[in-house]
């Protein structure tokens, strides 16, 4: 190995090659995104085939990006699930947009960090502006203040941090470990809650089992007296309870729970109320919508994820907390290094958090969001609910399937119908296997009751109703294949 | 207002107008990253100046991308400090590269999501790929596998979750709190190390006090000895010894803790030893710097942020651990959404951590890797760290100055010398204000043993030596206007 034989340039890529290949890529996603709709959607390869088909040994030498962008296309491409397809129906549907693409081109580009507002002001002003338009878009009070994370499930875990600091003071300082005096505390969410509830417990050392699942009615609402019950039994019991968190837009089913009773609940016993409104939340745009909003003031914290509903590109998920103050005092925390930067600015977002270093997220929902406006944003919205109630029509007119949940949102559940409940079980679970692996739509399958279903999630910004009648001829098909 | 008067369309912007805009974008980030030499750095703005220069209320209609963009020319980019620009000496210096914004526009033309293998099989296979890439450099034994996360904060915290599982069982599921039979658990790092020990702390529950700072010997390395007399008080009053934090490459010198030294006392007392080398251990790369991997063989984990040294855009930190099981077995947690999609994968990544969704972060850090080559990168590394050495043979030749930290890597702390201790502090600080306003060069402020020292790092891929004789001229020229 004669490491020094071909001494590398020591800046970047030349600017005329960095250029080329900034509008090669360029062209490469605008065709991308024309003939997306062409597509397989998810790959046909088996477990360790695209590793075993790229060099495993690091890399000694440099390549030419023609060379890189060759493989790209040659090995990686074929490896994508394509969540940007029309026909994508997984999870809770592709939240990628032209407006956003470009968003991101520029993020990239400047690579800031908005840890504090002097590391880059404008991507913390940003910050600022657009949490104030998704907030005042929901109809939150005026108490309440955002902060950008990545992902729900951090929102979430900061929010109960927040919420374990009210209920035990000292518990930043002092921890929860050894200490006779505190009591276990207990937090409340249904039994279709998501998973990020206990991993937040999991992060904060209140423990997995102390998360209480509650169950749900026949809609999948939590069951407030249910909640109440639960809460009562572990007061005899000593626990205390900490937070309930309350779902709008389950991750099955996308039902709504009962957030002004649940909220009474923890009037009654002085618990944070944390709402999960990661997916569902982004309906409050739609007036004809607002009872989503139910009990909203009355919420201690609230999280959205605007790269669900809103058209962002993930990741982006907005927590909002009533005095947020009450989240700043867990993990406010200025290092040495960064007391000249922190000094002088209205706002340090990374004083509300575990993650010190911050991408400017805030330009792509500053830039979608205006690309679209609140009119254009509703306008889509009600377009995939118009989807998702007339794929529910169709179901319910196909005496072979029937609708495992009404449909609230842009999420179908159904049920492809067998001789009894087992053999519908494994045929729903087979359709689901057979359709994805045919490549023209993506499904899931999620249990409900613990039978089967099959679920269908709409949201991509390029699903049309043709595209729906397709997926919807597919499933036919599928079915009347496996009869 | 007449909401439905300008019915918006409801696919995306047209394939023309979008491929129009990317070629526009193109341009723009090949012209910024040509002649970003001659932006000001910081911008000079008050905090608030750019939110107010922004409607500060929602948009109701949406905006032509012509519109949006000429308000980011005008509003957004006077308001970015420009951590690309070769004279920006704050922090570790920018790791922008041509390579990773091209890998950026495709993953935000892709944007998948890496949490189970199903959901984008090449993103977590090219995953496990460059993971593998770089223990090969680090040279860390095969025990030990990665994980990527967003931030060194991050992955700090899922290691010590990890200790805090290993030193009592069951705290997974049981948590922490109204346990009489758990201890105080105390977590061990040095005067000098980041501030992510204690956020981390606080989040999982062990309490910020129960950090413990270990004093810095005279090159800002932890004392071993101290750390050993420490732990052996604690365990007089009967705390529990938990974890050690090393860092190789501290934030305010870049100094290297005694890794070996205080492995041996990890041993003796089994606690975790976590290495938090996010910027230092991008030196494992070059052959001649073998010493930065002192004892990381004997490390449970250690975190490394390609976004600090190793030319990866923000953000990727990468979390190795040494039977990574363990880690695996406190987080891991398959809700029955994705029980299809976890089903029959080598590995899903969400099962490491707190994060469901995850960005598909890999594909930067393949492009930018393989463009370079491990030749290429660590070409580019040996020239930051012969600059750092070159700006301190100028700092220790210049009576007005001296040094405040050995330079080990591509970070320099010095000290403008006045007529007494008090009076350079405030000669330092106002140095820093003053050449920042300018806007011509960025360093940073920090505190060594109480007194406050100019900061500059090296690391930008765009910075040449003439870059840096300019900015020791204009540290020069500031000295001199200030006597």
């Amino acid at each position: 190995m004669n490491r020094e034989s071909t001494p590398p340039s020591l800046g970047d890529i030349s600017a005329e090659e960095f250029r080329r290949h900034l509008h090669e890529i360029a062209n490469w996603i605008a065709d991308y995104r024309e003939h997306i709709a062409d597509k397989r959607i998810s790959p046909a390869a088996k477990p360790g085939a695209i590793r075993a088909a790229l060099p495993f040994a690091a890399p000694e030498q440099g390549e030419s990006l023609d060379t890189i962008m060759a493989d790209f296309e040659r090995v990686i491409l074929p490896g994508i699930t394509h969540w940007a397809h029309p026909q994508f129906m997984g999870y809770f549907g592709a939240t990628t947009t032209g407006p956003g693409i470009l968003a991101e081109m520029l993020t990239a580009a400047l690579n800031v960090n908005a840890m504090t507002w002097r590391t880059s002001p404008a991507a913390t002003e940003l910050e600022t502006v657009v949490l104030s338009w998704l907030q005042q878009w929901l109809g939150l009070p005026n108490e309440f203040s955002g902060v950008v994370y990545d992902t729900a499930s951090i929102s979430t875990m900061h929010a109960l941090a927040a919420a374990r600091e009210e209920a035990s003071t000292s518990v930043r300082t002092l921890g929860l470990s050894g200490r006779s005096e505190l009591p276990i505390f207990r937090v409340y969410t249904s039994d279709q809650a998501h998973s990020s509830v206990e991993k937040a417990a999991i992060a904060l050392g209140l423990g997995e089992h102390n998360v209480r699942r509650i169950a749900s009615d026949s809609e999948f609402r939590m069951d407030a007296k249910a909640l109440r019950e639960t809460i009562a039994a572990d007061l005899r019991k000593e626990f205390m309870p900490l937070a309930v968190v309350a779902t709008v837009g389950t991750t099955s089913t996308a039902s709504v729970d009962p957030v002004s009773g649940i909220a009474a609940v923890c009037r009654e016993h002085q618990m944070w109320l944390h709402i999960d409104a990661a997916y569902g939340g982004g309906m409050a745009l739609l007036p004809e919508c607002d009872w989503v909003r139910n009990g909203w003031n009355e919420a201690d914290s609230l999280v959205l994820n605007p790269h669900k509903m809103l058209f962002v590109p993930f990741d982006f998920s907005a927590l909002y907390v009533r005095d947020i103050e009450r989240l700043r005092d867990v993990f406010t925390l200025v290092p040495e290094y960064l007391r000249g930067d922190a000094a002088g600015a209205e706002i340090n977002y990374m004083d509300y958090g575990v993650q010190l270093g911050r991408r400017f997220r805030a330009l792509k929902a500053w830039m979608v969001w205006r690309a679209f406006g609140r009119e254009g944003l509703a306008a889509r919205l009600r377009e995939h609910l118009r989807l998702a109630q007339l794929f529910t029509s169709w179901i319910t007119e196909d005496t072979r399937f029937q609708l495992a949940s009404p449909t609230v949102m842009g999420v179908v559940c159904f049920r492809a119908i067998s001789t009894d409940d087992a053999a519908s079980d494994r045929l729903n679970s087979r359709l689901v296997e057979t359709i994805n692996a045919a490549g023209k739509t993506y499904l899931m399958q999620t249990k409900l009751r613990g039978r089967a279903v099959m679920r269908l999630g709409l949201g991509n910004i390029l699903t049309t109703e043709e595209h729906l009648r397709t997926v919807w001829r597919l499933i036919r098909n599928a079915a009347d294949s496996a009869a």
